[in-house]
């Protein structure tokens, strides 16, 4: 079995329109249902990482910068950016692109939790991460806080023992 | 205009059914459905409170504590915890209940932002929010610590300067 | 076995939005989609009284009062009636509110019939129905009377032995 | 404008098949779904008899004779039985077929009442309906009865001043 | 077992609306929303021709002539043009009417292949086709030359062979 | 104006799960939904060629050779092969990937013709293509091939005039 990969192993693209169905008031995409796509872009990824059946852990946070109106062509990139034991922390990147200029703005970024299960839903090991691009590696990194920010903020961890956590607040001492 | 309302005030209850047709390979419902739900759930009870038009600024956290499986009845309960100038905090809360029983158990947590704006889509001031019971006076505190978080994370906040967020790590000194 | 339950023990809300997808040449949600809310909320209802799976009879009357608007928010109340042997009559009120005023408008009452099933599909017993407020005693009162014009009006009851529904043309005498 | 029309010339016919998604516990269509597809096979016969616009009045009664299990083929056929000033009556028979013996069996039946308007909602007056078939003209009998059936159970009508309805409970004198 | 039926027994009508969710940037249907309904109405087709599960194996081709705006009532007429071993060509034609003046004007033609099989997946032998019509006969006769152009254009047959195909090209020497 | 641009400038990757909602009695995609992603993949393709408000005008074949599982993770590539006038044809091909092996397996491929037109639907002219890769300069020379086709099987052209076509059948001489 293959202990390492690499996140560009994973990465898994959905380019789709925006439809009329499914937007607000002010002819923009439901926050919903881009939550809906990043979901089903990132469990690709951490299944072609893990080639396991994988389940939703968490959402880390998804900030929506940017409307994506009506007509829009949305491209959903997801990556996983590191594994732990059984689960996998999954970027995703959401672009719209201009028709007439083709221009791409970032509208859109998440971070999804993923854990690897079998048939019976018990969790099993994962392949680990090798970051190669430097936002790879920045990825990587922040993703042992970001574990560490969930666990104390769900009362699983001590705030003192969250070694890599605390660092942000004291890193410029 | 009424300046302070309650979280009951906004309180938004979406009951129904898991069809097949979003399900995965184990039988249970897809992550991604759950946060679209959540998300139109939550987005009613802002705009409830604010009786303005909303749209979601941020998804700060999901944990999915417990498979979905189908045929279950879920029940989606959102409420503002706090309002700030022009977003609001909306906790977000999943039930699926045993059809026998009739036991309910939660299978989900979120916390979503949204932000009031008028038909160009520029912010505008929200009621700000009275908490009554315990639970809700707990997240109404938490709200601040986590845009701290939110700010701090994004960039846009000196982590010395998050006041609030502090306290998490220093609380047992 | 609890023999005797509430209305409101089976009260089932569906708060949701008039998505763009499912609107007429006038811009007001279809009468189909109303329908298909208002059986899945009563049909949750239907479960929750009788703890069995339930399957939808018939529909005994939908009046619709008043369009609803794309963008409305649409909020779906059911509560069971009257149970009979295995069949239960719910009522379902459907109500939109204003955004700004927060007024609620009903739009929409309808009338289901659902029947409790074991996993073959065979009629089992339901707990009977106690009603405690005012409209619930005039609805379960009603309920009888209903329930003997289906049969009339299917060739399975002969007029003259519809005892509470001829009552309705003679009450004034 | 013709001023009568047949049954015939608003025909309409649904077929479509049952798919996974839209199913209950015992793997049969959802009742919701059945009424959905019957509006709007039923809303294009008012269409085709008045060629106006129409909106969904009221369901007078559907009831559900029969499961429609996942995999089947359903074909709704609806018409015109019976036209008013505005507003039309609408009969939808439903049918499943066996694939093997190809042996249709009805499994539901429901009244629709659609009312024609114009572009800003006003009803508008609909051609008459002529009925050629010896059930044709039973439905367009029985129309008259359900109307005032409507208008009484909704209180607009005094139950004496109901000619035809009464019929139906003196007609064996 | 019958081993010849006609096209006629085999109609399939799929009459429904256009609703504002399926559609592009010039509010008019998208094109791959009408070849799935042409797919769904064609398998019943081959279906009721078979009495058998069937598969989609090829489209042939699918002409665009006309939009399909918003609101249109959409009529998808499907019938088996000719039945070879245990494959079926479907012919579909697509209409949509004028509300006004009820006028048909046909804005699709398109022409698939089916395969039926058994509960394994392996293919079964099907009925003949005999024509009635003279549209059946001409569809009946271009038959054989379609599937012999499939053949030549994935390589599986030699163009030397393509006998009736070629007639196409030499018809007028 | 660029003038000519590579088949890889419009490459479109949609990758997405396969759900239950979309299966026939074998479990498998139904052909229709696949027609409908390879619509909407080689509509973005078509679009990010000529930065045009773009329309499907036909589907020129689609060949099913393997079926698709529910469950499966299908990726559809739509890439523009050749463009005329206003006119551009994308190849579409269709891939599923085992979750244990990886390992892909094309299911289908298809050939989609576009039409880029203004607000008013008017056809405009669009880029020309330059083959990079064999296997886009072999699809560039079919191109013309299956034009003349499309135009002879529709009556519009000679079949003496289809020079390019005829030599699929003389080739060998």
């Amino acid at each position: 079995m293959i202990t390492t990969k690499t996140p560009k192993e994973s990465l898994t693209i959905l380019t789709d329109m925006v439809l009329p169905a499914e937007t607000n008031a002010l002819d923009n995409l439901f926050g919903g249902e881009i939550l809906a796509r990043m979901d089903r872009a990132s469990s690709i990824a951490a299944q072609r990482h893990s080639r396991r059946i994988v389940v939703t852990a968490s959402v880390n946070h998804v900030a929506f910068t940017k409307a994506v109106p009506v007509g829009s062509v949305v491209t959903v990139e997801a990556k996983v950016s590191r594994a732990f034991k059984s689960s996998m922390e999954i970027f995703v990147d959401v672009w719209i692109e201009d028709r007439e200029s083709q221009e791409r703005t970032m509208v859109n970024e998440g971070i999804y939790t993923f854990v690897a299960v079998d048939r019976t839903g018990t969790p099993v090991k994962v392949p680990q991460i090798k970051p190669e691009t430097d936002l790879e590696k920045e990825r990587y990194e922040g993703a042992l806080r970001r574990k560490q920010l969930s666990l104390v903020l769900s009362g699983k961890m001590n705030p003192d023992d969250a070694v890599e956590l605390k660092k942000l607040f004291f890193k410029k001492q």
